[in-house]
């Protein structure tokens, strides 16, 4: 039925599943990861034809996490480039894509007493073929603050602070190694502060501190991601949003810029 | 079909309609409103019948607010209690309910310019009857902030600030007249500060000044609510929640209370 | 403060405030509209200031709604470009879009006992200036359904059923003049049937008749909306995303498609 | 500070962290489990002191975590249990309670084919300490679909059909030893059918098959997952809700019920 004619003959460019979840496990540089991302797999379906197999879909994924288990695959994007591989197989397209969304969980140290404490970010890895050439899209979203300049000049070092949430996006070849830590390190370091899961009396002494040395709007912070990825990171272009969570309104202030580099 | 014996003989407590979306409009205090809530409106069913004819759960709403746009009911409670009651002549049931979820848009004035500006909140207002008696829920959700004491005496007046939210409920008599606007100011007044849509820069140092003089664990707001609705409301059931989004952690922290007065 | 040079010498391309939410009313053709619409309104930030006069976004916001309650302009694009044009007073920039999201409640009749039922649609208006130059991207979210065509082939007419949501976006000049109720329809009519609010028996009939007369992939609803877009519009861009949430997977299918016309 | 009497004296019932995300690794009957669930830790907080000393909380879960990596507890509960005891040390209270939510991936079979599937169901676990005295709430989230009896019996055979979510609790003493798997397939056995991420074509065939040999209301399903719970376990109160996703309508339908066995 899905190779007939379609009645009304358009292309489509993005075809698929989406919201599928399953286990999936990496081991990146010899740390062994636990994901139960959510999944989109999508392809384009040229006009004479009426539809895709999504079951073929399904099994390209199932099949290569199975796999996974023995080969034990470094990345969420090597998975997803052998989905994609897995794909060509089973079908015909010119274009395909597949994400994963998930959460990465980092060990980090607080600022002042040195407790482990484990800080969790929302991910998602992309990675896209077309016409056979690989590239990929890496997004992390990090939880932060603004501390209000303006207010401050205004109000004789009295502010108004807030939870901001910086999400940076790059798009890169897929050959080009970029780490989802550095990424996050980018974010975080653009922040009046870092946040933390544990906070002990000194540590949460030092992170105020730190808020009211370095005041700044979600301008500031989205170019300071801005700036950040582009020292750290090359051959690829950079999108940034910044969204605060207003302590003062009803509403959210946002700011967003991209670059190549 | 829906009333034949089910195979299954078990009472169900709520059986209905959920997410249904219609206009509504009121006149309450001689000021028109137009709301598009969710509704959701449900009965008991028992045992002995397999199914409620949901297609006359929605007519009772549908005959109802027709109705209203001749005749002008003063609240939501009213409408609500009339869809109650148009249900009784189709349905057999010993208690039903219906709720509808909106937003209220109150005009108020900024602190210090005096300004208009216009501030949403989210309402709920649940009408049920059990065995033809009639009570009522309310719920306001009120925007905020939290300005941690402990870490102000700590770091020398510094601290941080983040946005909280405070959500007052409040059980009764059907009877019993209770104003949402009043239910909304019982949890404004027990915030640091309120928060307003608009601030020119002589509002916003007002807030700032206001949030560094009454600083508040979320603790002390679903405190400070528990006690002015006690002190506003007589006869009711009342529970408090608060949700202060921190600004130096990822995860946010509760405070919930109730009492009866 | 926010005029001063900032730091980091970044253009930005989108500044401004989202999520907030406020009363406005409309004219469209003879018949009164009042939304809550949730807001986003933005402009591009060059690299020699620090961030932009939020207070003065938002007051365009709020002045423009205040001359709306008398002026009774005829639609929220209308409103939309007025915000836009008091903005320039107030701002330099050379780009700036607003868009609001709401809920359109449209009256419709049942399709056989001809009852009234009122339907409710997401809908999204987006006015953007470049440079001056107004253009406007209109999107409707329409509920309706899926009838699996391959599995009415294999099972003797037996198939799955699920509801679908089909997103249909028209991208134009300001100008050119689009009604969202034409675009709703141009989604429900690509569907295997339309979906009611309210069904007495014998038009629950029908809908169950069309649907096994029209059985449909989510591709064929996605061309079918195309479709009939490129037929009823002119000089526009569109973009079609149809969502069916599976019952026979815990996932969803999706195709999505554009076009130009 | 937290230890100061508070201005308003009133007992807070739930004071705590909510949305707290970390890893937890369980060792359940000889499968390791890894999870990221979102957490919420809270206790009571009597009338004469101010606040909880929240980052105590954050430690007696990160404390406990640290040693479940040693010592692999079997079962989110045990680890819970464990976090309470923990804080007992650290905190004075009456009632403390905990709650992981998370996802749980089950291997499963495709009904014809036998190929291996991997099932993806919500999860919630909490435990309770009541002074002292421990006890347990289980849920499950599981989708699977509703087929309306009345539509089939009035359309010679057709219906409509819809995605549907069944949601089973259960609340006993800790000691009741409960498997999620087991509460899982209570609720899979009263749909018309269950549903699969991956289905080939003859396993789509006896899926839809089933949906057409055991059509129900989401009354049906309701009553079913009642029925199943009841007869699976001992020494509960069960709660059961199922929401019918309705394919013909915008809205939901609901059927709610509970019982103690």
């Amino acid at each position: 039925m899905q190779d007939k004619k379609p009645e009304i003959m358009e292309r489509l460019g993005r075809v698929g599943v989406t919201g599928l979840k399953t286990i999936v496990m990496t081991n990146w540089k010899g740390r062994r990861y636990n994901f139960v991302p959510e999944i989109e797999l999508t392809l384009d379906l040229d006009k004479e034809r009426k539809g895709v197999h999504m079951s073929r879909l399904v099994e390209s994924i199932t099949e290569c996490i199975e796999e996974e288990v023995e080969i034990r695959h470094g990345s969420l994007e090597e998975i997803e480039k052998n989905i994609l591989e897995k794909l060509k197989g089973k079908h015909s397209f010119n274009h395909a894509e597949i994400t994963m969304k998930t959460e990465l969980v980092v060990p980090k140290k607080t600022p002042v007493t040195g407790k482990t404490t484990m800080e969790t970010y929302g991910v998602e890895v992309t990675v896209s073929s077309d016409k056979g050439v690989y590239t990929k899209r890496l997004l992390v979203e990090v939880f932060g603050n603004t501390v209000c300049p303006h207010a401050m000049n205004k109000c004789e070092g009295k502010t108004h602070i807030q939870r901001a949430i910086g999400i940076l996006e790059i798009e890169t070849d897929y050959g080009n190694e970029i780490d989802l830590e550095d990424m996050i390190e980018c974010v975080e370091d653009a922040f009046p502060s870092r946040v933390y899961t544990i906070l002990k009396a000194e540590d949460e002494k030092q992170v105020v501190r730190e808020m009211y040395e370095n005041p700044r709007f979600v301008e500031d912070v989205t170019r300071g991601i801005l700036n950040n990825a582009k020292k750290r990171f090359k051959n690829v272009k950079i999108r940034v949003k910044t969204i605060s969570e207003e302590s003062i309104h009803r509403h959210n202030v946002i700011a967003e810029g991209s670059c190549r580099v």
